[in-house]
C-alpha cells in the first residue's frame, strides 16, 4: 500500500468547518441583500487574469505579494489580490454597454502572499460595493446609508460610521502651505489611532520635515470636537476661505442631512476630521466603521470616493465612490463579542428526525418533507443507531428539536417532539407537528 | 502619459455582468437553501493547496490540466480542479472531531487548464453535496429527494432523475463472466447516449474484446423497458441469483419506495439500467438528471455512491454518497429554455426613484427606505438628469416601477408610480405608496 499523504493546508490558508461557515454565509447573504436593496447589482470576474492587467505598471510591493506564474499556454498570469483592480478592468471593457451610473457589488476570495499573523490570511474574502460614473454627492451619502443598513441588519447597534473628506484635509493643507506634502502627511495622519498624537507629530517632522508649528496645525484639525455639525462649522470658520474646504464641508453637511431624513440613527454616524485613509487614490469622502464595543479591531467597513477608477485601461474618466466590508475581520469581531449568530451550531437544520427502523425511512422523510415545506430545515438520521447515539449526534451538531416516531407513535398517529435545550418532551398528534414545532422554534432560547 | 493596458480576460475565463450574475446568484442561493433544508452543512476549503495533496500520486491527465506553480516560499502548490479532492483531504483531517455521519455542501470555482470549447471554461463553479461516514441506503435515497427538491425549487417541472446501481451493472457482468473487464465496459456503456447502440457495440468489441454475443448481452440490460419497478423485476428475474444484483435491486426498490412516500412526482424519477457514469470510484447508486425539454445538454446534476473517499490521506474508511449541480450547464440550459429567472434585468432592485432636485436626495432616500423596509429593492437616481434619460436608464436596467416625486407631489403629499412595462401611471397618496407598489409588483407581467 502506498504511503499516505499528509492532509494539511498551506500556511496562511484555512478551512471553514460548518460552525464557522454557517455564520460566514449568513454575513455574506446579509451583505448581498442589503447591497441589492439599494440597487447594487452583482458582478463576478475571474480569479486569474493576465499579470499585466492585475499589476499594471507593477511595483515592488505588489510584485512581492502577488501569486504570479506561467499557465499552460506560457501566459504570464496572476491571482487577483483585491476586487478593485478587476473591477477597473471590467469597467473599462464594458462601461459603454453597461451605461452609467453603474452600481455593482462583488464578493469573493483574494490572494496575497504576505507574511501571516493573527487574523491575517493569504486567502481572504472581500465584499465591495461601488457606484461609478457619477460625481454626485448623492452617491457619497448613499454609502453611509448602505453601511448603516448593513451593520443594523447584521445585528449591530453599537457602531459608528466615521467619515471625512479628503477635500477638507487637502484644503487645510493648502491653507497651511503644505499641499505639496499632502500625500505623506495624510499617510502619517492615518496612523493616529495606531501610534497616537505624539507618534504622528514625530513622523510628520521626520518623514515630511514639518516644523513643530505646522505639525501642531495639522493635528489641531483632528482635535476639533463637538457634534458632527459643530465640527464642520468649526473647520469652516477657520479654513472656509479655501474652496476645497468649502466644498468638502458642504458635501459632508448634505450627507448628514440625507442621513437624518433617511432615518439613520445619529449615534451611528460621525464626521471625524482625523480619518485620512492610507490609500493615495481617494479624493473625496472617506469612510471607516468601528464597533463601539471593540474599537481595537479596527475599521470593519471602509472606503471612499476616487476621481478615476480605470485610468490604466481606458481614457474614459470613471469617478466613483464605494466601500468594502472586511468579512473575516467582522467574523473575528462577532466571535469575540459573542454575537448571537455565532451559535457554534454545525448544522443549518433545526430538527433531527430519529431513526428506529430503516424500513421506515420513507415515513421519516415524509414527516421531514412536511416540515421542510413550512420552511424548517430537517435532517433524517440515516442509521438505526441507539437512541443515546442519536441524541449525542443531535446535541453535538446543535439541532434544536428531535422528532421521534417509534411503532407506538405510528400506530396512534402521534409523534414525540423533544426540545433539546430545555430537555422537555411532548407527544402531539401528527397533524399538529408543524404548528407545535414552529412554536418551539420561535420561543426564546432558555437562559443558561 | 503611459500606454493603456488592454482590458481583457484570459482565454477560457469569463466575466459575469449583472444580467448573468443575478440568475447565477439565484441558482446558488436556491441550491444553498435546498441543501440546508436536508441538513447539509456548508464548508469551504482554500482555492490553493499543496500540489501533492491535490494531485495525489499524480497522473498525466491531471498534471496536464492542473494550474501548478511555486509560491513565494518555493512550495509546490496548485489550484483545486474539483471540490471532491479538497473534501477528501478535509475529511481525513477533521472527521474525528466532526463525527459521522457528516453531511456537507460546498460551492465555489474550480480551475482546469483544458482545451476550451462552447460552454467549457477553465474556471467554472461546482456545487456539491455529500453524506459521508455511512453505508445506509437512506442516504442514497435522500440524494434523489434533494435533486428533486432542487430542480422543483429552481422552477423545473419537466426533468427526470435517472438512477441505477453499479451493483446491478457489475453483478450482471459477473453473471456474464465479464467481471474482469468491468471498468472499461462501464466506461464504454457510459457513452450510450452520445455514440448510440452501434457505437457502443463497436467499442465493446474493439476495446474490451467482447464477442458479439457478450456485447449484445451487455446492451440487452440497457434495453429493458417498462416502469422503474418493472425494470427492476425484469433484471431480477434474469440475474437475481447474483448477490450483487439482488442487493442493487433491493436498494433501488427501497429508494423508489422512499420517493413515493416522500411525495416525489414519479414522472421526475426513473430507474435507468443503462446509465453507468464514467468515473471509476463509484460503487453503488449512480445518478444523472436530464431536462426533458433539453436532453441534449446532458446531465445537470450527477453523482453516486463511493466506498472510500479519503484513502490517499487516511486509513479510516469513509464511504459516502453525493451529487453535484452543474451550475454553468444549468444556466446555459435556462437561457436556452427561456426560463423566467433569466429576465435579462441588470438590476436586482425593482423600483427606481427619479431625481428632479439633488437638494431632495434626503427625501428621495426617505421614500426609498420606507419601501426597502417592506422588502422592495429601491435605487435612487443620483443625478438630476432629464426625465427621458432617467426613463431610458430605468428601462435598460429592467426596473419594474418608477417612483416620481416633483414639487407638485411633495406639496400635495402624493407620489406618481409608473409601471414601466404597462406604461401606465397613477398618482397615489404618500401613505399608500407601499401597498400600491406591492400590488403592482405582484401582478402578473403583461403578455407581449
Amino acid at each position: 500500500m502506498a504511503a499516505l499523504i499528509e492532509p494539511r493546508t498551506l500556511k496562511g490558508f484555512r478551512d471553514y468547518p460548518p460552525a464557522l461557515m454557517i455564520p460566514r454565509e449568513r454575513v455574506l447573504q446579509t451583505a448581498r441583500e442589503v447591497y441589492r436593496s439599494f440597487g447594487f447589482a452583482p458582478i463576478d470576474t475571474p480569479a486569474m487574469e493576465y499579470a499585466e492587467v492585475l499589476l499594471g505598471k507593477g511595483g515592488e510591493e505588489s510584485d512581492r505579494i502577488v501569486y504570479r506564474f506561467k499557465d499552460h499556454g506560457d501566459r504570464d498570469v496572476a491571482l487577483r489580490f483585491d476586487l478593485t483592480v478587476p473591477f477597473a478592468r471590467f469597467s473599462a471593457q464594458y462601461i459603454n454597454s453597461l451605461g452609467i451610473p453603474f452600481k455593482r457589488y462583488a464578493m469573493g476570495p483574494v490572494w496575497r502572499g504576505e507574511n501571516t499573523s493573527a487574523g491575517r490570511y493569504r486567502e481572504f474574502w472581500q465584499c465591495d460595493f461601488d457606484t461609478i460614473g457619477t460625481t454626485s454627492n448623492a452617491s457619497d451619502a448613499e454609502v453611509v446609508l448602505v453601511i448603516h443598513a448593513l451593520l443594523r441588519t447584521l445585528g449591530f447597534r453599537n457602531f459608528e460610521i466615521r467619515f471625512n473628506s479628503r477635500l477638507i484635509l487637502t484644503g487645510v493643507l493648502d491653507s497651511l502651505g503644505l499641499c505639496e506634502k499632502a500625500t505623506p502627511i495624510l499617510r502619517t495622519l492615518d496612523k493616529l489611532a495606531k501610534v497616537g498624537r505624539d507618534g504622528v507629530i514625530e513622523e510628520l517632522r521626520r518623514v515630511s520635515d514639518l516644523s513643530e508649528k505646522d505639525a501642531d496645525s495639522v493635528l489641531m484639525l483632528t482635535a476639533i470636537d463637538g457634534s458632527s455639525l459643530n465640527r464642520l462649522e468649526s473647520v469652516s470658520r477657520r479654513f472656509g476661505n479655501n474652496l476645497k474646504v468649502q466644498e468638502g464641508v458642504a458635501k459632508l453637511t448634505e450627507t448628514l442631512n440625507v442621513c437624518a431624513l433617511a432615518g439613520v440613527d445619529d449615534r451611528n454616524i460621525c464626521v471625524d476630521l482625523s480619518i485620512a485613509r492610507g490609500l493615495d487614490y481617494y479624493t473625496g469622502t472617506i469612510y471607516e466603521t468601528f464597533l463601539t464595543d471593540l474599537p481595537a479591531i479596527g475599521s470593519v467597513c471602509s472606503g471612499g470616493r476616487y476621481d478615476n477608477l480605470a485610468s490604466l485601461y481606458t481614457k474614459q474618466i470613471l469617478p466613483g465612490v464605494g466601500a468594502s466590508l472586511g468579512v473575516d475581520r467582522l467574523l473575528a469581531a462577532m466571535e469575540e463579542l459573542k454575537h448571537p449568530w455565532l451559535t457554534g451550531a454545525a448544522t443549518p437544520a433545526q430538527i433531527l428526525v430519529f431513526n428506529f427502523d430503516c424500513a421506515k425511512i420513507g415515513q421519516y422523510q415524509a414527516i421531514a418533507q412536511s416540515l421542510r415545506q413550512s420552511g424548517i430545515g430537517v435532517e433524517v438520521y440515516p442509521e438505526t443507531k441507539k437512541l443515546g447515539t442519536q441524541f449525542q449526534y443531535a446535541e453535538k451538531r446543535g439541532f434544536k428539536l428531535a422528532v421521534i416516531a417509534g411503532d407506538a407513535e405510528f400506530q396512534t398517529n402521534t409523534i414525540k417532539v423533544k426540545d433539546l435545550a430545555l430537555r422537555s418532551e411532548q407527544t402531539v398528534s401528527m397533524k399538529d407537528l408543524i404548528v407545535h414545532s414552529l412554536k418551539l422554534l420561535s420561543a426564546e432560547p432558555p437562559t443558561e
